[in-house]
């Protein structure tokens, strides 16, 4: 499709869209704001830009809001004015200097959330104004700039809201959705949450919207674990067990709504005054919240039942927020990268910017965005879980008692997890690990590991053994690694290798183009950058390139919350993002095969 | 507001619309109908017209619909086109004969329903196609015109409906809500059903949509009647019990519920073809239905909570229809003109035509509309129960044994309901008995009974009584027509006279202005309309311009059902009538004294 280029002026910022992109849609792109408070819907009338060059053609908003003069000058509603060839205009400066936040990774968010409160003293009805009490509201929220949809039960609500109140109110939205109409001023009192819903930890963060931080966090196992370790298990289940898709979705809203409980009695705020919920997660996460079958999701050619970006009522999901709260799930990109990534990609601002980059989240399935403001490239690799520990013979979580860091020098040295006697490894003391055994010269290219009477003199031999004919590297009593981890390992980096090397192939770039490799969830927090190069689970670019993003989805979801216009990109991203489907790939086979060896240490030590 | 004049061509018809109204929506109102299959929701992209004369700027929907060469000729969208100056344009004949009924007071009713059968074959998904579910059939409903909104348990079965008929489906969609996806073709299965909820009798007709024609119609008393024979009783219980407003509500939908059983079964018709309800009544009654507390219609300033022609879940009301259905509530004008004038006004054509018209539905509210295509106003006169049988010592309602007809010759004449000897008198026999008294010379001007002493060369002068001081005239055995009785229905006619004069005077027009009055309800079909002139409860007008509508509210709610046009002009009601507060009326109570008394003979005998 033809793209059009829009020039912002005074900021002398350009860009290029789609035919059809509002001059709004496009500046937020490029991080621009252009004042608002309705968010884009054409309602508050705030967004106006004046058209300099090229045509944009008057919306009945403009009528309502913009005068003839204004008009024949060029003014438009920025939030309405689709563009449908070149132009320029010029962006007036805010009007108010919009509080911000900075979140995700390192990102500026400006503080403008879906949710909106608006104090209105509505004139009580009289035998001159006998409007109802719905137009009543509906006129005076229009008069503000915010439009209104109220359901059954708001509408079930209003009547002993608006008069116990003496028509003195605060109008609780979300976008235009009527949530509450509370007694006088309340303005202030405004809370939202982000949830991370992973297929192991389920994030739910307390956001003051007001303030633009986080007043509380807890975190817990997603309650699905007892029906499988990983996606395709729990879907699995409810293949094969009456009732299981509504077990699993009974389940998972039980483990968020006692971190609800538990962060609401954290900071003190009561349930009634938090209105909105963002969801990030994946596919099959979000599926099974909603009790919808993600059955195809499992099944060539995996496609889930939606990728929409769902608004639904709190109420319909029994997620316990104000009782007319709402929940918006974030989009999701295809059937394995879900709206956890969409959230990730948000939080990096990797679409947004020129430079090109190669975000990973490492797990079970491997999830890969590969791009920059140009294009971006997104596929998903099944890595299996050895990265979670899963498959490796002493493998563990994260938890107490775990290796999380591994050197070897003339000694074995082990950074282990909590005040506790190792017993176990987990993933990234695994890389650790493997990456030292290839330093220290006991594991070959090919993955093989030294023998202890191949390695006499080595003064790590000791640590070699062998039981039942099978190799391994004793880390401390009773954890051993063995042969078969180390291909269990090779075989879940080359994975992701693969689909790192498909999407670097498919752009046609090279390693030497990548100005950053961004490493996240919890994986990507704790493995060395070092031991990821060493051992090939990531291209090999100065480690000071690697960097980790930490909880991705959930920053993601916290900006969502906390900006329209961060979740209006977030909502574009599966129409920005192309899905590569891997399985799909000409060259998987070969290049798995070829993935599987680990980088000659010449090309990846510094 | 300015009034703008758009002429249609080659029809020569002209319409005056305020700025901002479509072209569509404007040649709705002359009747002209223009093609389209989406409801004029701007997706179908076959309501184009060409505009000849004054600018109608270009809308991203046109964009989408019509190339350049087009778009430069003048062809816009019709339902996206708003005008803002006079203008011109050609309206291209009708693609395809639309089937059509007379509906209403012979109306001619396109069919064109709100409920649409898309039959659609997706194809399936594949490793290059991995769309989602929801937007594989968003964008199959897309190439054919239609738009397509999802809720939750739509979502649900979405999955499990496309596989299981190998994506082979008919979709069937309730404006933009997607209600079912059903295997195979099913597209000539088609149902709906209008209700018309009144204080006394409930009426629901199973319309199949594709026929246009009524296939089974049931009745029964609202199950409310225990809590109170009208609208203010009932409304007080829910002020002093506990628990009453929901009782309430859930009687009317048992009630409803029941009927739609009935006519299931009359039909053979499942209730998983029966899509959408639209539903017809007063204020209060549809505040009832939705459980919405309706107290503040009967106090002073007698205001709704709503007005809005609300569009809601079936399953949320807990209304019989497909699990996914909805129901369309029409509008209302005010807390005393509800959906059920709206619907009557629809039917009649009243607010389309350019003669002045009055309408009255008879009552223990009597609603007045009088107006034409120019201007309306309505409103509402409190008349009491006096025409439904209340207060009057004799009265009952129409049933068996009810004094329906009266004629005083030599003697008395009854019309009685069923095969029953008389034991009573309603509101049509009522109005009888006093025209013919009035007619006989025993009724004098301001409503005094002679006395059997004044009267006693009268052939009837048997039939005049004297009990306790209470003069009377006998009509059957134990049916005496007492004065106070006269005196009830003098102050009901009364207060009807008086609105209809409060209207007449505000429109500044007279009766000889009328070019039709028309009596609506129940009481309206049964009433003579000699009768109803001789009391003064009408304006003297030549006898044959007094017409029944019949149930006007059911056959409103029908066309509303039957035609997407028809329901927007309903919806436009409001905002196209104005609502006059009867009680504001500065000449209120010497107009009401004024119109107790019987006019001349003279002046209402022909």
């Amino acid at each position: 499709m033809r793209k059009l280029e829009i020039a912002y002026r005074p900021f002398d910022r350009l860009t290029r869209v789609p035919e059809g992109t509002t001059l709004f849609n496009a500046a937020h792109w490029i991080g621009l704001p252009i004042e608002s408070t309705c968010g884009g819907r054409g309602t508050c009338g705030k967004c106006k830009v004046r058209v300099l060059e090229g045509v944009v053609e008057i919306t009945p908003a403009d009528r309502r809001h913009l005068s003839e003069a204004e008009l024949d000058e060029g003014w438009r509603l920025a939030c309405e004015a689709e563009v449908y060839e070149d132009c320029a205009c010029f962006v007036p400066e805010l009007m108010r200097a919009p509080k911000a936040a900075t979140m995700g990774v390192n990102r500026f968010v400006l503080l403008e959330p879906n949710v909106n409160k608006v104090r209105v003293r509505l004139s009580p009805p009289t035998l001159e104004d006998h409007r109802g009490d719905l137009e009543r509201l509906r006129e005076a929220l229009d008069v503000e700039g915010y439009g209104l949809v109220a359901d059954l039960p708001a509408l079930r609500r209003l009547p002993a809201a608006l008069r116990s109140a003496d028509y003195d109110v605060t109008v609780v939205l979300c976008g235009e959705h009527l949530v509450a109409v509370e007694a006088g001023d309340t303005v202030d009192e405004r809370y939202g949450v982000a949830v991370d819903v992973g297929t192991t930890t389920v994030v739910a963060t307390l956001m003051d919207l007001r303030a633009g931080a986080a007043v509380a966090v807890d975190s817990n196992l997603n309650g699905q674990a007892p029906f499988g370790a990983d996606v395709i298990s729990r879907i699995g289940r409810t293949r094969t067990e009456d009732g299981a898709l509504d077990e699993l979705r009974r389940v998972v809203v039980k483990t968020i709504n006692d971190l609800l409980a538990n962060v609401y009695a954290q900071a003190g705020v009561g349930r009634e005054r938090v209105y909105e919920m963002v969801v990030a997660g994946n596919a099959t996460m979000l599926h099974l919240l909603l009790g919808v079958d993600p059955h195809a999701i499992a099944v060539s050619p995996f496609v889930p039942a939606f990728r929409e970006p769902l608004d639904l009522a709190a109420a319909e999901l029994e997620l316990d927020l104000h009782p007319q709260g709402r929940v918006q799930l974030l989009p999701s990109i295809g059937a394995y990268v879900g709206a956890d990534i969409v959230a990730g990609i948000q939080a990096t601002g990797l679409t947004r910017k020129p430079e090109l980059r190669l975000f990973i989240d490492v797990g079970t399935n491997g999830e890969i965005v590969l791009g920059s403001s140009e294009r971006v490239l997104a596929g998903a690799a099944p890595a299996g879980p050895a990265f979670e520990g899963g498959h490796i013979t002493t493998g563990m979580r994260a938890a107490g008692g775990a290796i999380e860091g591994v050197v070897l020098t003339d000694r074995v040295e082990l950074q282990v997890i909590g005040d506790a006697p190792p017993r176990g490894i987990c993933g990234s003391g695994l890389i650790d690990a493997v990456a030292q055994l290839r330093l220290a010269g006991l594991l070959d290219e090919r993955g093989r590991l030294s023998a202890r009477a191949e390695a006499a003199d080595h003064p790590l031999a000791d640590h070699l053994t062998e039981e039942g004919g099978v190799r391994g590297f004793r880390l401390a009593e009773g954890v051993v690694l063995t042969q078969r981890d180390i291909r269990e390992l090779q075989s879940a980096k080359g994975a992701i290798a693969t689909g790192v090397s498909a999407l670097m192939e498919t752009m046609g770039v090279g390693s030497g183009d990548l100005a950053e490799i961004i490493l996240a969830g919890s994986f990507g927090t704790y493995v060395d950058p070092e031991s990821a190069r060493i051992i090939g689970l990531v291209p090999p670019v100065p480690v000071e390139r690697i960097t980790s993003a930490g909880n991705a989805a959930g920053e993601g979801a916290k900006m969502a919350l906390l900006s329209f216009r961060e979740r209006d990109m977030a909502f574009d991203m599966p129409a920005r993002v192309e899905y590569f489907e891997l399985s799909g790939w000409p060259r998987l086979n070969e290049t798995f095969l070829a993935s599987l060896a680990f980088p000659d240490l010449a090309t990846v030590t510094s």
